[in-house]
């Protein structure tokens, strides 16, 4: 089990000279947008004309959303403890786990997994949301907490239709949609996670690799609520008071007789 | 000294409204590409046309650089571990500390502190330089282990000599590249660290925020390498026998009489 | 959904009292040994005699493993990339993940749900193992790497028979042991994770708190490693040329009609 | 600059055996309290009896201080987050910053650079205290937020009183203490970070290992916090909305002539 060698097919290095994916640096320095470059990174291919303007748009679309987020939190709070940038930011994509920006690859892996049947879309998701309305489960990628019709969502979907991009997987999370609503009776919307889950399965990229473009997208939020942290406030910030409470054992002593 | 308030300027949420720097998001996914985002995030403002040209072959320049820069093996070995891809990326982003990726903040706070000065930038260069030397310390974003002339930053002073972009402290930089080779007898030329530096400066950014542009651009890579580990590697990676070496004390008991 | 008041039950914080499930931590530091102290931190409660000797033997049994654990690994990268001791040793935590440490929980949980069951623990033992043979999967907790026989889990049985320490789980781990290599015709003897997993069950933790025994422990041999990195090593550690290797796309250039 | 070679000098494996700084890992379960081999694994060296004795004493005494601290605080949002018990502990452990625990090591470079002096202990801390009054910095170690007597500082002084511990770094502390108090007219006792500070720097430990013995200690409160989170609240904790404040940039139109 000794592993001592490190393969990758990612990038290739050599003296004065670095190729992403067999591409020259300076090429793609030259001829690609940032999500350009992001995109032929995790895909390992370049994007198509539809693709690129696709992952443009998801990539902005989570860039931030404020300073409520567990992420935005932590990393204001590590900075807070006396830390640099980059420990505070890591700290800040430490926290997406798998109720923050997880639903992406659970979504994703819902939509590749079903999509990949020979069956109607139609029928795929009166099968899907009987079993997890069955299961008592909810389906990762529909409904949102605060927006109740989420901007992101909407203009994601208008993008796509406007560049005539979509195959199953969209085809299939909008067929979800519809039978969530008839099923419950009210509206379940898919949310952002959602549809960037739908996006990325039509662009070919695996499950796993869902929450990589929200975290590739959020950096520039946590590094700006980083820095805000940093010159804006104190070090070592603390709750008032009022904002926790202990309701443990009462004081009690150790026995004479204990061991 | 209670902190229970927190105070952004950079995103404001209201239902079913997401505004970045009072930008609705939505516009924003409509106009803007993700580098130009970025820029609005962290600056506060939109890029004017030649920043936000800068600002894309910046964070497309250090999109990756393989498996051995340390943050890419942190990333690949926390994964190993059994964790999930948001933690091993939050290792990466971890080990992007004071010599990896630093020298961007030293490099710009030496530019801004300096480049504050009233006199000729030929005249501030000669005593940065000869300081530095008095000291015997290595002025960082100088330089490079591996490549000679580093094509990223060769090309990044392309891009900036085609868009006509450049201040004070692009200046100062170039000042210093002389006098460097001047004094020293041997050419130590600007790295990309130091290009980036003398970039984000003339955009007026704090160098404090240095290192955030290093961390999105090399967010990509990180992501990539921690996704390759995933589905290539077995987990649990281990270092072969000859690869470690104890030196330590040799073979001793715990004396009857200790304590 | 909004959450604003922390509660909690481990430590009560007054001006010049600092209570710890309701023990005053002077008493506390008067009496307890610091893996007493552990316990009753984890617990809530003091321990007995028996459970005060188990608790102590375990922590001091994985102190430290050497320099090749991922853990190690991650540490001494993370405080190589120019980070602070701190980042560096939770980077080292942060790799304890699923397959490093990760065993502990999982063959706990397994002992804590099947041990609930009414049957003879010999019957038990029986059908976990026929069953998990039939899967195809292996039992967490049994086996391991280097070690065929491991030097700690031995020492952690004999201090337990010594004290006469044991429960249900730690019969049923034996059984276990027992039936796996009747079923397998090899020996498949409990590891360290495994003698962790039963004795911890036996004192009445959640499985889910398993991996914290381990990381508590860890954690001394985390500094360490992070320390001698830090005085032993330049910064910047990088693998050599033949460690590595690039598999991925020969050159190839970005087409003139790409987009 | 390749570093292929891992070298350590803190514990040595071979099959079927463990040695810690040379002690079979056996003897050390059989023989060492926790903190003994806490002190062990990091010292290369058995403590004393009075240093086995402090050294339990210190880490007992930081092993929690409730859900304030930003450590519990970023343990538990990270948790809250959808992530593991150890990624949680590991986000506590990276708050742990310079305002954070960092007085520690402050506290004990300034005690072991002064300290190396050869003057008289009284003339030595006049001298300290004029200079960082005239600096007007504050003295790391002395003074303390909310406990203006702290407890656990009164009781590890008793304890290295009762054991007779102690030795040049405790004196200058201690004469410290008094200076101060003498030159601002009101009282800025040792707080418990100057107390492990002082007495670390007595037992021969190099003060930039300092915040590990805090680390080491609050390990078990950062699991109980994160495990409390896990099994008491509900995950993807927010704040409402009073807590929080937007005063950024109004309502704006991206100008059509942007760009």
């Amino acid at each position: 089990m000794s592993e001592d060698r490190w393969k990758t097919a990612i990038t290739e290095i050599k003296k004065g000279e670095i190729r992403v994916r067999g591409y020259d640096i300076v090429e793609v320095m030259e001829k690609l947008s940032f999500s350009d470059a992001v995109f032929l990174t995790l895909k390992g291919e370049l994007p198509k004309r539809e693709e690129s303007e696709m992952m443009r748009a998801i990539l902005v679309s989570s860039i931030d959303h404020g300073v409520t987020p567990p992420s935005a939190l932590s990393a204001r709070t590590i900075l807070s403890g006396g830390n640099s940038l980059n420990a505070a930011v890591a700290g800040g994509v430490l926290t997406i786990g798998d109720v923050h920006g997880g639903a992406i690859e659970r979504c994703a892996r819902i939509l590749q997994d079903w999509g990949k049947r020979s069956d109607q879309i139609s029928d795929i998701a009166k099968k899907l949301v009987s079993e997890f309305i069955y299961k008592r489960r909810r389906i990762p990628g529909f409904g949102h907490r605060l927006h109740e019709t989420d901007p992101r969502t909407i203009k994601l979907f208008q993008v796509a239709k406007d560049l005539n991009f979509g195959g199953r997987h969209m085809e299939l999370a909008q067929a979800v949609e519809v039978e969530l609503t008839n099923s419950l009776g009210k509206k379940l919307p898919i949310n952002v996670d959602g549809a960037i889950a739908a996006v990325i399965s039509d662009m070919g990229f695996d499950w796993r690799m869902g929450k990589g473009f929200f975290i590739i997208s959020r950096l520039a939020g946590l590094v700006a609520h980083a820095y805000e942290e940093m010159v804006r406030e104190k070090p070592m910030r603390r709750l008032g008071n009022w904002n926790f409470e202990y309701d443990g054992p009462g004081r009690r002593e150790i026995p004479d007789d204990w061991k």
